[in-house]
Order: structure tokens, then C-alpha cells, then sequence
């Protein structure tokens, strides 16, 4: 039994060994060579989706793809055989870099980063952002205590975040498909949105991209928030309606914005968050390291040779 | 009895009352009035310089001030009769600021979100810094996670950033001048900088003023950092050689600054940190809002009233 393995990033074969499987590194911008096609486990990692498509034509023994994306997209959209082909998602694998890029931002947001970085270019002391200051402001979202942060979409990156926000400070409640209570914090439906949004500094969109959660945050939810309240955003672009976004940005009816996902990425050059105030422009930097990808294989490889349930089936 | 509090910030005097000392405010710009200089106790915040100095010798009576500034340098300057006067500090009431500051200074760093800013300025994406990246490349620094931090000044504050530094997955060493544990860190003497330098991704200074620690950072101990370490100043500009940090930056000795403190503040015009590479100049942010001020001039009330040792003493 063959696995491919791709040579897009640094994977631990040794890890892998004993199973009884042999282990086949390719190149994924690269057609397979003819003696791999019989391979019947593909883990892929920045496959280039046309590619991919050739691929998902010539692999007519695949049982199982493993995805080290959290959302795998490119292969979903390939044309695999869904009826004949498990795909997993490498969900768990990126919730350490996002979670901190998304305190990072948080922290970006309160301490105004950005803004320091502006007068900074210019040769300037931006003195009204230093010296003296009233501590927590009502009204202003300057620290994370104290501060009511919302984490939309609270799956495992949300679980890793969390626990850092409550350390420095904040309030954190989550929003999710099913209610209940989580690693010690509340989880509401988004029936709850309509009660939490007036009362959010911070929300954290984490939500991932489907048709269920385009434009999950609207304008007619962006008016719940706060005027001082900022957005972050390291799930997906399509979660957010980006019309309705830089209409509040513009107008200050929201702090801010914090977003490292877009609806097309790379961002294009006419779009408004360029130049809409109180935004930072983050371009999809959150993920894109898999951590350990080796422990998820190995796992969903033991219970793919035992016949059993694998981990993160789409 | 009369005690003096100034209305440069916000306190809650209820939680000051049935001492029997008679609470006066003031305008730290204005002279007092003359009713009352025969005041015991003084409180500062942003006092300027040369009204204080007036102050000291119209301030007769005066037996303890409590300064809220971690470093009270304003109120050592200023000529008060140390012979007759307990002088304390609000060391304590920075704590959470500072270090909530230090912790996205470091973040700011790790995930370059000033070089972000600076390519969204321009209208481009700096598709470098984001999509598929190696996980925590050697020679760089990334991320918090495994990262080797060192906290130079391991006081309160440090005691405070530590536990967010080592949720985030960071090894965490001190330094300071008494070594020993403290709250499960290994807090060394400047002895061993020399072994530690070398091992070091980022340098988190956090050093009080004084003849002692001028210039700690010096050129010697900049070369035993590794090229990508990065140095972040929350304490007092005058432990850094700035000089000798240009010098390392602009040959990229080290991988960067993120300044909060300076020698001269306002950053002079023609200081090379605003155009020194991977530098971040921030302007005194850190600190400057004493946090629940009133719990430490209420202890120290106690202990003025009852003749015990106040805490914070100079």
C-alpha cells in the first residue's frame, strides 16, 4: 500500500515507518510520476487546484485524502470521488499559529499599533498615544481587561484562545452551532448574538467558510455592535459581508477591523479596507504552518488500516 | 491631618474615607493654595517638574508622599527633605499595563505587524509574510511558542508577563539582581547573561532607572544575542546603549527593537530609530494609568497612621 506524501513541507517520515505502508514523497506542482498512481493515501498541502483535478482523475485506487489545511477547499473542489474516497481535514493542526496571531491582533487593536507605526513612518511622536492616559476608558477598547470579547466560531482555536484572553483579562463568551459549556466558558447559539453584540469590545470571528456562514456578520448585526467595538477575523473572508464592514468603518459606527482573511485573496487593489480607518490589513498570515502534522497521519493511518472511524472526516 | 490628591487622574476618594485625614484635591499645574501647605501627606501623578520644586520648600509639614509613577523620578528631582519625608513609589499599579503592553510589542515582532502596515500603506500585499509558511524556522523569530524569552528586571511586572509568555508556550528565564526561583521561573544575576545571550529570540527589558542599570545593554552584551533575536524596551531608555542598538540594527546584529522607553522623550527628530530596519518606536504607551491606585494609598494610610513601615519606600 502506497502513501504519498508531499515535499511542500517538512514532514518527520520516521514517524510514519511500520505500518506497513510505503512512503512516497511528490512534488505537488508536478504531475505524479506513472508508479505512483495505484497509491492509495494522499495527504496534500498547497496542492495547486488544477493539479489537483488531473490528479483526482489518474489516483483511481484512493481510499483516503488527508488535508493538512483546516479548510480543505482545493480538495473538495478537485473532483474526488467522495463515494469511494474518506477525506479528512487537518482541523488541530493550526490552532496554536491562529490563535496567537489572533491575540496579536487583539493586542494591535487596544494598543494601536498600527497607528504608532503611521507616525513613526512620518518621523513623528505620537504623543496622544503615549504619557499619561485615563486607564480603560468606557467607550474605547484599549486593553483586553476587563474587556467583553465574543468568539464567534468556537471550535479548537477558539478553546486555545480563550485561555490566554481570560489570563489577561477579558470576559470571553462563545457563539457556536450548539450551546453549552465549554472548557469553562459559555457557548451560545446565534440567536444569542442579538443580547451579546451591545455589549462587545472585541469580536472574534473564527467561523469557517461555507455556504451556512456567508455573510454571518451583516449590517444589520454590525449595528448591534458598540462604535467602539473592533472585528478580527482569522476564520474565513466569506464570513463577513465586506460592503456592510467598510460602510461602518467608514462612518465609525464599529473601533475597528483586524482581518487576516478576505473574501478574494490576495486583497485587491480597489478594495476599500486599504485605506478604510481603523483597519489592519493582515494577508491570511494567521495559518499556514501545519504543526505535527506526523501525530494526526499516524493517527487517522492506524485507524484507516484498523477499518476504523477516521479523525476530521469532512 | 490633611492629605493632598491630585485631579491629573481619577480616584475614588469614598474608599480614602474615616481615616479622619481631611482629603484635598489638587491641580498638580497649579500652585497650592495656601490652606493648604500645612498638608502631611502628598499624593503625585504628572506632577511637572517645576511646579513640584516650589512645592517642596512651601510644603513644610509635609511627612509622605506617595508617588502613583513606578520610577518617581519627577519626585526625587524635585528637593523634598528625604531626612523628613517617606517617599514611596506606585510600583504594583503598572503591573497589568506594562506588561500587557511588553506582550504585544512582542507579538508585534514575532508576526510583523509593522512591516504589514507598512505594505498596506502602499496599497500591496505582503503576500511574504502570509499563505504557507515553514512552522518556526530556525534562525528566526515567529512565535512565542518555544521561544526562549528572557525578562531582564524581573520584578512585578515581569512576575505578571511570565504566566501569559509561558501559556503562549514560551521558556521563560529571569534576571535580576537577587537570583533564585520565583514563581516557578529561574531568575539568575546579570552573571550569567553571557550564557543565556546567546540562546536568546527575544530580550524583554524591564529595568528601573539608575546609575546601576545605564546602558546594561551595551555593545558587548548586543553581540552575544543571535541575529534574529529581537530586544523589547518596557522599562527605562537609559538601560540601552542606543548608539550601539542602531549600530546592531542597521548592520542586522540583532533581528529588532520594539522601544516603548528612550533616552530623550519625545524621540528627538533625528534619532535613527525611526529609520533603523525592524525597529518599533512606541511612545511611552506601555505604563501611564495607574491601576485601583486608592488600595495602595489606603494600605499605606494604615500603616503612616499606625507608624508601621509603609510599603514601597525608596
Amino acid at each position: 500500500m502506497k502513501l504519498l506524501y508531499p515535499t511542500s513541507l517538512s514532514i518527520d517520515t520516521t514517524l510514519l515507518e511500520g505500518f506497513g505502508v510505503t512512503l512516497h514523497p511528490y512534488d505537488v506542482k508536478e504531475p505524479l510520476p506513472d508508479n505512483l498512481l495505484d497509491a492509495e493515501i494522499l495527504i496534500t498541502w498547497t496542492n495547486p487546484v488544477p493539479r489537483l483535478k488531473e490528479e483526482a482523475k489518474r489516483l483511481t485506487n484512493l481510499r483516503w485524502i488527508q488535508s493538512l489545511a483546516a479548510g480543505p477547499n482545493d480538495v473538495l473542489s478537485a473532483g474526488f470521488d467522495a463515494s469511494k474516497i474518506t477525506i479528512c481535514t487537518g482541523s488541530g493542526l493550526h490552532d496554536h499559529t491562529v490563535a496567537e496571531h489572533a491575540l496579536g491582533l487583539l493586542l494591535n487593536a487596544a494598543r494601536r499599533f498600527f497607528e504608532m507605526r503611521d507616525y513613526q513612518l512620518e518621523g513623528k511622536w505620537p504623543g496622544h498615544l503615549g504619557g499619561p492616559q485615563p486607564d480603560r476608558p468606557s467607550g474605547k477598547f484599549t486593553s483586553l481587561q476587563d474587556a467583553n470579547v465574543v468568539v464567534w466560531g468556537f471550535g479548537n482555536i477558539g478553546k486555545m484562545l480563550t485561555p490566554w484572553l481570560t489570563a489577561l483579562g477579558a470576559n470571553v463568551t462563545g457563539i457556536a452551532r450548539s450551546a453549552g459549556v465549554r472548557n469553562g466558558i459559555e457557548v451560545y447559539g446565534e440567536d444569542k448574538l442579538q443580547e451579546l453584540l451591545p455589549k462587545t469590545d472585541a469580536l472574534v470571528m473564527i467561523l469557517p467558510g461555507s455556504d451556512a456562514t456567508k455573510h454571518a456578520l451583516n449590517a444589520e448585526r454590525l449595528k448591534l455592535l458598540p462604535k467602539h467595538a473592533w472585528v478580527v477575523n482569522v476564520g474565513r473572508g466569506t464570513s463577513i459581508d465586506e460592503a456592510a464592514l467598510a460602510d461602518a468603518l467608514d462612518k465609525g459606527e464599529v473601533g475597528g477591523a483586524a482581518l487576516d482573511v478576505f473574501e478574494v485573496e490576495p486583497l485587491p487593489e480597489g478594495s476599500r479596507f486599504w485605506k478604510t480607518p481603523n483597519t489592519i490589513v493582515s494577508p491570511h498570515a494567521a495559518g499556514g504552518r501545519p504543526q505535527n502534522p506526523e501525530t494526526l497521519i499516524a493517527y487517522n493511518l492506524r485507524k484507516f488500516l484498523a477499518g476504523q472511524e477516521l479523525k476530521n472526516i469532512i
